[in-house]
């Protein structure tokens, strides 16, 4: 519990502050061997970076990644993989007038008070920009799994909420809209309503699903690290995440057992998956899916009262380059930490038996 | 992620079967110089140990802990605490029909695809047997953690929701009833449900909700240990897990930002608390409250179609002492893992600064 | 570092004190399907256990190791192996003369430090009654391993030392004489030598030499978990040792490179061995071969003059069961040590590559 | 055992190849609040950087350290310190004719073995550079202990031994010779004797030895995480170490008990230190000693005999810019291994007791 640190094989290490020179981290535990697609890795970091589309942050970050070891001639080299990306949109102003200001439903208050120290100069460490790291270690761990699919989507905007089971989804349609809705008709409302979100300058929550599918049987290391509760723990590491939930989640609490177990077909595959893909904390082969909930982004386009570090109340407003709705960007991120604890899983499972 | 170890200073190790000699643990990380109280240990145990109402498992088992190290004349000597339960309800009967039974959404088949082997007279390592470990870490834990108060009680049984606000509801009706619901007239209705339940030789699932108050600002490690991961990742290993969400949590998802932000009082409180006490993955002081969603329990006591390990169709029955809904002996089981969590981070976190 | 635990993967979590109920400890990360052979574990624990010759201890101490879980029909599961020792010597009698004395050169002082409190009814965490511990899960480790060859013997005690090479000793007489020396005539000096010492109620040092034989190419993490580094943190975490080096050790710093550098075969073995069988902190498949410092026992049978917890001089005098030489009894634990390192690292080099 | 991190809670983490881009790492663990003296960090980079003086490597490297996060104004923020040293002296030569060459007492052939793949354009990621980072941590640990002093120094060089109790040597005579001994007669010898061995192109070990004082009381984590275990670990971890030994070492070996244990004074501090100032694994607050044995340098400026990948015999020679003698630039990093350990150590004290 280090704090900085993903993972017991495949592990991630990072590094970083919004407004510092650059972010980075280590991949420790990727087997040697590996040949590394780049492009694939820049199409995730793509996929993350702000700007991207009319309903994100119109930030500019080039956010590419630099390798500086682990990797020779293309393939992994068994040593750890450093990487830095830089922050090229650092800005050399004035960040004096922000120093004091706790900002509602951010982390200013709690690093404060927790480190006795803060980089005010936004949101430091807590900031979602830390998880362009997790981009580039998820994409490298997507390699490594090779056969399994993570896809991941948005399934919620606010009230819009997608229904349907994954099932009757048609995947290829994600990347076909900016929201990364699953769904081409609640695509177009969730833009809408996204845009509409931000005109008011306020932000909306919002739901991401997951679907890991071609999964082997036997990744998950009970008691503890169960193969959900270290996905539970990915997903909620990552910024404004509130809940998640796999296989029947909060709604199969209200079935009965005859309802809800799993009956077997011949060759060990099961007739319903109300599972989710893992029983007793190990992947029984079948589909893995999960949500994910986000909170409402914090940094709003509107007047706000708070109060600074000596308690004084003030009014604040934040300036024009923040998401109105993190869901669409948060996709790749939700995949990448899927990604990390399947690496992480797979690894460890070749040493279970003899 | 060993698997069998939850936490990095204040630290559980587990090991025991259903069916074994004896399961047991050892504390690592406990300061010394700790008075244990070892009636309200023993009172931990009893609040999850079988047989200890109508509706729960009528299995006998004392649930007795033995301490075996790390305490001299009462008091923590900084050493590990090693400690033992016996299994004497370990019968030497002949499990030899059931041993190549694969029980639906149970973890035989899984622990079988990934060992190779197992100890087919029960769950064996996946049994909720193992949950008694906790409740001694957690027991311990409590006592460390002495003014913080944590306290879950069921809010779910199947269809059966309490809706009521957390503030609005009175903690000491919780042990009044068998349930271990905090509001009396839901209690009996859950009560009624499942003793109707179990009438049907069925099982039903529900929800245990967790409230902490007292807690000190800083206790979490970001950017990965944030509190709430730690405390997600905690909730899932438990057995028959499938969700967690605090503070707003899926239904915060809904919310705008300029509804959800918590405004500072001059303090530093918040006014509104959807945060849950958590801010950046640090707690902020404010009361932490969170949900943990349990399935139905997957054996029934009525015949269902199953395969064997050749996967031949079988028909088996559960037989007669399991318990029809898990919730009420959950209760004790989620409050030790916050705690074990919270110890932890509390520890850590006098290394935050100089 | 919690300090208990010992391993990445196969690892080693311990507890107990020498006057407590019972020590004993958990094996993870064994892999499942490996049949044990209970016999060669019990043989291990002979050759640790007190009163086995006329120049140990004469404690009794049965030392039976009693299996708790983590094997099902002789087999090892892949779950955790918990497992416990009676202290059978344990005595109700009253030790509140010692309480507050701070014996010379054992760990009294230091634990009463840093933790305010200890058990001092002997040595507690801090005798060597924890190595037990160690043997029972080297001698799994041993079988895990099956193929690799480790033997250690006495080197040196005292002023009596082997000089001779390893190659040109017959390790089938380590066995065959009470102090484990590997050359029967030095042995006879030893054994003479450690009576003289104990009839002048002394103590004395000695080395134990160790070597691995049959080793694969490939173990060993660099950078910081060198096959080298992690051995000789295995063995200085024995109690009573002061040193190691393996291979050509401190003498090798007295060569050139050109006397040293292991000139290479056509086969990759090499035409010396200065390096000790590893490479870059990995095993290159020649003899692994090191040694390991002792110092004289701490407790006495002659009178000392020390202080107790007030500062106050005081006198006192070791009582007539203790060892006046370590290394006889420290051959198995030095064995223990060495397979649970490389079990660890035979494992975690099965990630290396794809 | 990830490999490539050092600690529990004050963690490094490396990474980078000789001739990559970069060489680097991650510190974890440095509370928040500490005002760093960068200044004494870059002087602690000059005592290890190649071509400082006539004795050691004439190789170019800047070995300027470009700190990237974790800091704030000069101040600590507590989160991780993430830093690049750029391989300026990275030549864009072909490295082709190197390619399959096994050089003797290298880990040119292990890496191949373990990984399958290897950078060969140098040592990869077994070279010495990267301990430079090891530098960069030590010096911050360093600042962090403030009070503790830690100082190295060359005792030994081929046949030539400082034979000096550390209590009769001037420690600011070390930094005035470039061969870093604290005897300034034996400097001279010691620097001549490497010119010779240099002339003849060959090169010779040496011994490092290793003074703390003013160590608080209660550092160190039995049973396992002894303080001198740790200490050896991470002495061993360094390149080229063949052996430890700390208090009377080796030579302890042959004292009795009579003559080796410290007696106490009435304050608690010891007449004699032959424990080195650990007792039990604790520090006990008296100084602690130890040696560090260095085998001669593997490249030499003669023809050697050795074998390619392929096993086909070949004849190679070191190019001119290796040290001849490794011990001078080895003492700062003997220092900054020390301070890690003791770093993590004393955080880790804090949480021993209530």
């Amino acid at each position: 519990m280090a704090g900085n640190t993903f993972g017991t094989i495949f592990k991630l290490t990072t590094f970083g502050e919004s407004h510092g020179v650059a972010i980075g981290g280590i991949i420790e535990g990727c087997p040697a061997g590996l040949t590394l697609d780049f492009s694939a890795i820049e199409a995730e970091m793509q996929r993350r970076k702000p700007g991207q589309s009319a309903i994100v942050t119109q930030r500019k970050e080039e956010d590419s990644v630099e390798f500086l070891s682990g990797i020779f001639a293309g393939v992994t080299t068994g040593t750890p993989i450093g990487f830095v990306i830089q922050n090229t949109n650092q800005k050399s102003k004035d960040y004096s007038h922000i120093k004091d200001t706790y900002r509602p439903s951010h982390a200013d208050y709690t690093y404060d008070k927790k480190y006795g120290v803060r980089d005010y100069r936004g949101g430091g460490r807590s900031s979602a920009r830390e998880t362009a790291c997790r981009v580039v270690a998820g994409a490298v761990a997507k390699q490594l799994l090779k056969e399994i699919e993570i896809t991941a989507y948005v399934s919620g905007v606010g009230e819009l909420q997608l229904t349907k089971d994954y099932k009757d989804l048609d995947f290829s349609e994600i990347e076909k809209n900016i929201v990364r809705c699953a769904d081409p008709v609640m695509a177009k409302k969730m833009e809408a309503h996204i845009k509409d979100i931000r005109k008011q300058g306020d932000t909306v929550g919002g739901i991401v699903s997951c679907v890991v599918k071609n999964i082997p049987i036997g990744l998950g290391e009970p008691v503890f690290d169960k193969l959900h509760s270290e996905l539970g723990k990915a997903m909620l590491s990552i910024n404004a995440v509130k809940g998640f939930e796999y296989g029947s989640g909060f709604k199969g609490t209200k079935l009965r057992g005859s309802e809800h177990n799993d009956a077997f077909n011949s060759d060990g595959s099961t007739k319903t998956n109300y599972s989710g893909g893992i029983q007793g904390g190990i992947s029984n082969g079948e589909d893995i899916y999960f949500n994910v909930a986000f909170k409402p982004v914090a940094t709003l386009m509107q007047k706000q009262q708070t109060i600074d570090a000596q308690g004084n109340s003030i009014e604040m407003q934040g300036k024009g380059r923040h998401d109105p709705c993190v869901v669409p960007r948060a996709v790749p991120i939700v995949e990448a930490m899927a990604a990390i604890v399947l690496a992480d899983f797979w690894l460890l499972n070749k040493l279970s038996k003899l």
